[in-house]
């Protein structure tokens, strides 16, 4: 392709309302917000199925549902209101704000950690100018990400929306552990929006402001991070890393990263090859996703240890998942601020559980998936685009048309359609243009399979099947599809496999 | 009971996790804001679940999934900045902080509309006084019940926090009309939260700050209001009404409130039954539920017709969803401020497209069924409570059990939840206490069935099922409880018709 792959697909996703900017019809300047049409939900909706499936119910784990805006002491605990901050400059001639580590860029190394007056002495040694205008930049300040809130009619009360969804898990860890009488280890995970008041926002769906989340913190007694259960079942798999001593990628299994000490034990290593699992599972080639070993200066102000999960696009490698050992930071914290125990005990043993987190980014997977996806090809001699999204991933399963709106095709389609609702099954219907039109319009948002009503549907009981990729057709039975398509969307059969 | 249903579910719910006060460990003075734990989260999803299939999916609407931040100039066009007030008094002695035509009650018709000088008129009338001190009030004021925010390092970009989720839908309708190539009538449909700063928060998970929505936007040509394709299938259907000029409850067919004229057209007529099918197929009892038709005075400001569909409980009249005919009321507002053609043209006509609306409140819906759910019975001469909840909106079809944790079955039993998960069966696992204990656990939240793997499993391949509201068992073999529970789940088969 001549364009990037990244504009083909923002051509796209606006062309076909897959993802856009959210209040578009007021203008630009409120950026960093998109919205989620119909089929961009849809592929949204798969991806945290799969998730819940995979990382959360196979598990055994706790899904919880909190809400988005927490007191101020929550943040004074985490330590959000001191250290969740970028480094703003300002153009002191056209006004125009920038974060001080994007102007200077990578090969400085700047990290959270990094004191404001050291970005003042790189923009001054290395004549750093405002990208706009040239003008002189003024010193950098702190800007802290979270969006506050006056709650209540005093105007007294201060909330912040939550910056990680992760938070309303450690606040309800004593509570959920105790009425569900759980033992370690165990994980609490959630799903929902979290908030950034990033100061560019850019590359679409990448860089923005208002953020979902699929989280998962796991807490375990730090004296048994080596007591997996299920360890076993991971332990000669290759874990695919890219070591901060290293300057490429290997592939290590789950026991060598834990016998060789490259991680802090098996508990870290089974969830990264859990983790590697579910994003194959979603269509993820293995040569295209690593866990890059994050650096002491480069890891957030709680985590001890940590793992970028990232995943490689046209625009480099973009980090889906952050896996971080947090410690028992979080907890005490919290523990501490609002005077509350929140120690368990085991063996005798009192002590504030550990934690190893699991945050993905649901709109990073999304574009992702999305991205790797997109395929151009020919069909009777015309350019195709379209995209190659697993049945797991794809925004529906099968799309059901009937050949044309007459003669009780339209009514025997709906009928069709309407009974695969009923088992559940991912399917829209279309009636509107030519067959063909409507096939390569299914192909472009990646709908894994069209089933057409045809006049011979009324006589022999059957619909074609076409097969996205490779544009081929077969007949099936009606009364067959409801299984059919269950196998082909959960992958125990494939397009070929039908006789 | 003596004591009152709503206690004693504020009772369960907080035993047992299904819901709970946010961020909890840090006192009370936070209120407003809720978290579900497990159980609350699953009964949630089934609702949004049973939502989406049938009254989204089945109608061929649009699901969009947008933004919860929104720029200053939309709730300018959508009248919110003005309108979306409650009348605040203060104390003058005490300084608390008091909804006006709350102190004032129900029996003086105070609405959204009444100005600020007429509650001043009835306090001093009446000679209302602070509920707390008793000391005298101040003069009335609007309050907003919008949530600002500074988006942006400048401070200068003001956004809010919707106030309802509709407004992406609007915000979003030409471009997914044309993108979509949807002709009217469609609806787009979206799930998600919304916030209103509440000044007295109440009733636990009733009058809440942080709300979650599920609506639908029905967009239509007001010269077609009467051609629905889909009428006849509801025609005869009786809509339980209470009509603004009666004393009670009447079931009208949809058929005669459109020729009683009663409602604006056959459209109105439609949804409305559709709606009353929908909860009903959610365990509510036609005699427990209402729509209340709302009187011109009491409207919200942007609606022509309103019907608040209501259920009854043990805290009275509880209104589930408001179903307004909001004109081209909210399009034309964001046409004119963003300068934007938000028209359609239809028989070489051109028009802003008229909108009916169904915006249900998920937290409600999740209240009231676990309300009316709510059952006690006895049970080997011991009490015993239970959450009578159907299939549907059971937070899981069944709870698989091992009966103890040796021999093998609990490996077993373990085997069986993970096939049932593989089939997207709502399922969970739990091997901790007697079997008894876990009877009661699973029946206090609402499990539907029971699966229990016993010693006799290993031999004839088959477990133990047993149904919850009549603790009766039946033995089923293995290889039949997917098709089973589906069966279940779908209520295409009862426990009764088990042989």
């Amino acid at each position: 392709m001549v364009q990037k792959k990244s504009e083909v697909l923002m051509d796209l996703a606006l062309r076909r309302s897959i993802f856009f900017p959210s209040a578009e019809i007021y203008g630009e300047s409120f950026s960093g917000f998109w919205d989620y049409g119909f089929y961009g939900t849809a592929v949204k909706n798969r991806i945290i199925d799969s998730w819940r499936k995979d990382l959360v119910e196979k598990e055994g784990f706790i899904e919880i549902d909190g809400a988005q805006v927490l007191p101020e002491k929550v943040f004074v605990a985490s330590g959000h209101l001191e250290n969740f901050n970028d480094p703003l400059v300002q153009c002191s001639k056209c006004h125009g704000l920038h974060r001080a580590d994007s102007l200077l860029g990578a090969e400085f190394e700047l990290t959270e950690g990094t004191p404001t007056d050291r970005f003042d002495e790189l923009i001054e040694k290395h004549k750093i100018q405002c990208p706009k205008c040239k003008g002189k930049l003024g010193k950098t300040k702190k800007f802290n990400l979270m969006m506050g809130l006056d709650i209540g009619a005093t105007g007294k009360l201060k909330g912040y929306l939550r910056p990680e969804t992760c938070q309303n898990i450690f606040l309800n860890f004593s509570r959920i552990q105790k009425t569900m009488r759980k033992n370690l280890p165990f994980g609490i995970a959630q799903t929902g929006k979290c908030f950034r008041n990033e100061i560019a926002p850019r590359n679409s769906i990448l860089r923005i402001r208002e953020i979902s989340q699929m989280e998962i913190e796991v807490f375990f007694n730090p004296d048994k991070i080596n007591e997996i259960p299920n360890f076993k079942e991971v332990e000669n798999f290759k874990v695919r890393v890219r070591l901060n001593t290293k300057k490429k990628e290997e592939e290590i299994s789950a026991k060598d990263l834990v016998s060789k000490k490259l991680v802090s034990g098996k508990l870290v290593a089974y969830y990264l090859a859990r983790l590697q699992q579910f994003y194959q599972g979603l269509g993820i080639p293995t040569e295209k996703l690593r866990f890059r070993e994050v650096s002491e200066e480069e890891r957030p102000f709680y985590a001890k240890e940590g793992w970028d999960f990232e995943v490689e696009t046209s625009l480099g490698w973009i980090e889906l998942v952050a896996n971080n050992y947090r410690t028992d930071y979080d907890l005490s914290g919290h523990a501490k601020t609002s005077s509350t125990n929140l120690k368990v005990k085991e063996d005798e043993k009192e002590f504030i559980p550990h934690v190893f987190e699991i945050s993905a980014g649901v709109d990073r997977t999304l574009y992702v998936l999305l991205e790797l996806a997109l395929k151009e090809g020919t069909k009777k001699g015309e350019k195709r685009l379209f995209l190659s999204l697993t049945p797991k991933t794809a925004p529906f399963i099968a799309g059901v048309f009937p050949l044309v709106n007459k003669d009780g095709l339209d009514k025997k389609a709906k009928e069709i359609y309407e009974n695969l609702l009923e088992h559940k099954l991912s399917v829209f219907f279309d009636a509107k243009g030519s067959i063909g039109k409507r096939y390569a319009r299914v192909d472009e948002i990646g709908v894994a399979f069209s089933l057409t009503a045809d006049f011979d549907t009324l006589k022999d009981k059957a619909v074609t099947i076409r097969e996205r990729d490779s544009t081929e057709q077969k007949r099936v039975l009606i009364k067959s599809l409801p299984e059919l398509l269950w196998k082909l969307s959960t992958e125990q059969t494939t397009f070929t496999q039908i006789k």
